[in-house]
């Protein structure tokens, strides 16, 4: 090991919560629970350029958009802007949005914040107070009993200033308290102050106290935070009168984990950011949240159908930006490179509308290799799901083609085809476009290039010479010189072959042949896909496109030509 | 809501599986599990632009360099780059190094792999085969026992070019099973088939054949995956000759916490990425799994120290940037903006440098607010953990200005230069640079610059006038002009005072007063910091920095001076 001494000494192991009659992990998600961006909040305060106005504006305003009904917009009393766009957003809410605002425990700064809500509709104040030992000793230097203290005292101010006072009867107040870092207090200390605070605000069932539980630092495994919520969620008294919340961070990578557990544990509420923005390395990420649950069936309430804008904005207004393996919304989440990856997921999706169609286009359940969601979904298109390196296998680059160009090539044809964009590819040391996958495509097979080929078809005509036999007259163009070859076989394309044979000195031995129409109306086009076989066993294919069927294969054989001459 | 009709019935809730003893939640995390590298692998089938081979090379030789003992290179029978990259990292491993290879299973690309390991040390064959429904039967069209057989065919067949292969003997060869999505495959088949592989393997104590469980796509909360591990471990036969090993993606963004949930489950071997790379959303993260034991007293066995060589070369060789937020190594994690957080960060450090300073640098846990790990043991300096924009408070500007010039502002000085900081964080609407709130430290207090202020101090003589009163003379320059003024006081900074109010006619109210020494030896500078109330109430300060104590504290004076003069 390169390693002399390993620091890792100087940790302790976070110790677990004894829970011997644990619930949770038998339990399954069933609904959404109720959701609280703190984008506004913590992007603000995270953000090494904090949003403007207008940016704070357009990100609220999307939030309320795609439904989100409880946004928490600022610490109001740390600044005049924060103080002005919680007006702008008192002003601005839908009456079923409420507004949230954070403050200290301290007297004028919550005198100040609930000066900031004046004549909402429906607002929540938030208190948050430490709670455990590493920040009330070292930060603060409260004993416990004080804390609990302040926290009492400072719930009676906001009471006293909202729901207690009739001129502020205009407003839905609701109230939040925070014991920060929850998930490294003593559970029991938690829950005398929480018992302390409830008390002192005297919540009712139909509008119950939100107590909200922080892992301010992720501190250990997501097991453990489900635990310490169970713990709360089933010693606190007046369980129905209480909301509990979560707001996890994600200091350990678990911050999906912890809240998805905890809501099995009990909590009915989540905190979090849009992609996991906020302090370090971010709140929980309320899209993934969200998504995870409409893959399971379950209707986050939030309307993700155009991630694409919600994207835009986050990126915009946060200045960074969403990873490309971001769950959901990075942008090579539903790509495949590989070729197996890239066969399954064409064998997939083949499977899925042959169900799609059988049953009328209703009630077939999502179930494909490698996407555990429709692209569709989340305004992904399918072009963007195969991507195309030298990775990549014949299924991959036939697929594009496909998508691009109409042509469903023959599985020998996408072998030939797959080794041309391998080359490609590893000379260009990058990824292959779609373009550039469809130029490659008419450059090796000679098909729809404006300029001409060494050999070209000018016209051609097929006689029936006696039955079963066909004559065959065709002008060429060679390298830029007119001649007519004719011959006769028992079809037009073996009575090709033969003119080719006698009057050029090519043997081209037909062994396969692939045709279908492009498009459904009589005045489609028509693709052929000829294989032949050289006289050392090599197969050389051809490719041709025209409206009239017959002209098609020709051109598939003046492709087979080209490919011969260009490649000797 | 803006959805008209909720797309989330289209998908099914994944069923969780009956596992009425569970043991895993009760149980802590206490060793590092063996590490499997597939960077290489799955690096190379994922990223839009591959690795060179060069670039392949450079990672292979830091995955050693770091400490990974098992690393899997390439899909060998893939191309012939993959094979060539395999003979390379058998020719350059370190004998502690076992090469690992994927192959499907299909005899022509199992002989092909078997040829590209000869000769190496320790190599590890990795077969991996369709048992999921949707796999079998929407890709491969093959029933349960079909699969099952070719399993055990395959795996006799790599037994027999392996193990069984006197000419192979310079090999310890290891063999890897690896049932595809194991996630979503019924647990009892997956049973059977590995019972099977392991009959026809014959595995002993001492190498054990490793059964890779992976999460080939995410599909349900970690827990599940945890009971599917637990189920797995518990019911497989002769346990001991058994290395579980899980291989989770990240599609639900848990795969660190199945990870960990898994290895409490009984898991004894984790395969991942660097950064968490790999397919769509990636594979997991080798580096949050390893720091996250790490910050509970385990050691990884990884050496992460030069955290910022790894991210190097990962950001060079992938050519995907490790996200910002990303647990450990991205750019933001330790950083904080918010003056709360910046206080509580200083307070911890002061804490942490006490401790230590009492326990002679020995034995002390590390606990800081909103800090689970040391900086400086991922290779981050304290100074880029204070970063400062508009939502920053008087402590963290305070912090960069005594990190970067030495000198300790007392707190009413930090709210003054905080309005300063925030003006000007507001006016450039982006985060402030150490050098920035240097210079703009200088230019609020008139100290340090090149340039002449309005009021200059030339010299200055103190004599005794009598007992108790000092007499002061002092030659200044005022916008150019000399000018010598005089006073008299109960001590030098009062007799300064008198001079100014009496030759000037500007009333200098010394209320704050403090001083400190700049560095230890005898030639270090003095910093002293005046606080003056003018006749309207309002606090004017002033910095002065000098070699001769009193000096300092005249040049504050001086400073108040041009303070006054400039911001009339």
């Amino acid at each position: 090991m390169p390693m002399l001494e390993d620091p890792s000494v100087k940790y302790d192991a976070f110790p677990p919560i004894h829970l011997p009659n644990r619930q949770w992990p038998s339990k399954v998600l069933k609904k959404a629970p109720r959701w609280l961006s703190t984008d506004l909040r913590d992007g603000n305060q995270s953000l090494p350029d904090p949003m403007t106005f207008e940016e704070k504006k357009a990100y609220f305003h999307k939030l309320v958009d795609i439904g989100y009904k409880e946004i928490e917009v600022a610490f109001p009393s740390a600044s005049q802007v924060d103080f002005d766009f919680t007006r702008y957003a008192v002003e601005n809410a839908p009456e079923d949005v409420t507004i949230q605002v954070l403050s200290q425990c301290r007297e004028e700064l919550i005198r100040r914040t609930v000066e900031s809500l004046k004549g909402a509709h429906s607002a929540t104040v938030h208190l948050y107070l430490a709670t455990s030992d590493c920040f009330r000793n070292v930060v603060f230097g409260l004993s416990q009993e004080e804390s609990k203290q302040v926290a009492v005292k400072m719930t009676k101010l906001v009471r006293e200033l909202t729901k207690n006072d009739p001129s502020q009867s205009a407003t839905n107040w609701h109230y939040e308290f925070s014991p920060e870092t929850f998930s490294d207090t003593n559970p029991d200390y938690v829950l005398e102050v929480c018992e302390a605070v409830k008390a002192a605000w005297e919540p009712s069932v139909e509008n119950p106290i939100i107590f909200n539980l922080p892992a301010t630092v992720e501190m250990s495994t997501p097991n453990v935070y489900a635990d310490q919520i169970e713990y709360f969620a089933t010693h606190i008294s007046e369980r129905e009168k209480v909301c509990i919340s979560l707001h996890p961070h994600n200091d350990r990578g678990c911050a999906v984990a912890a809240s998805e557990l905890g809501q099995l544990a009990g909590a009915d509420r989540i905190e979090g950011c849009l992609f996991g923005n906020g302090e370090r390395t971010g709140n929980v990420d309320l899209v993934t949240l969200g998504l995870n649950l409409y893959s399971q069936g379950i209707s986050p309430k939030i309307d993700f159908l155009d991630l694409n804008s919600i994207i835009d904005i986050v990126e915009r207004c946060n200045k960074i930006r969403v990873p490309e393996r971001a769950p959901y919304g990075g942008s090579l989440v539903v790509c495949a490179f590989s070729g197996s990856h890239q066969d399954a997921i064409k064998k997939g999706f083949n499977n899925y509308s042959n169900q799609l169609a059988e049953s009328g286009n209703k009630n077939v359940k999502w179930k494909l290799p490698y996407l555990p969601i429709d692209p569709t979904d989340i305004g992904r298109t399918y072009e963007a799901i195969i991507r195309i390196n030298s990775q990549s296998g014949k299924g991959g680059s036939a697929w594009v083609i496909l998508k691009n160009m109409g042509l469903d090539l023959p599985r020998p044809l996408q072998v030939d085809y797959s080794k041309a964009v391998q080359a490609q590819a590893e000379e260009k040391g990058l990824e292959l476009t779609n373009a550039e996958l469809c130029v490659l495509f008419e450059k090796t097979y000679y098909v729809g290039s404006e300029t001409p080929y060494a050999y070209e078809l000018v016209d051609y005509s097929v006689t029936s010479a006696k039955a079963g036999v066909r004559s065959i007259s065709v002008d060429l163009r060679i390298e830029g010189q007119a001649k007519t070859i004719a011959g006769a076989g028992n079809g037009p394309i073996s009575a090709f072959s033969n003119a080719v044979e006698k009057d050029l000195g090519i043997s081209i031995d037909v062994k396969h042949y692939h045709e279908h129409s492009l498009g459904e109306d009589s005045n489609s086009k028509a693709a052929t896909y000829i294989g032949a076989v050289l006289k050392d066993g090599l197969t050389v294919w051809g490719v041709g496109i025209h409206e009239d069927v017959s002209q098609a294969s020709f051109l598939s054989l003046i492709s087979i030509l080209n490919n011969l001459h260009y490649k000797k």
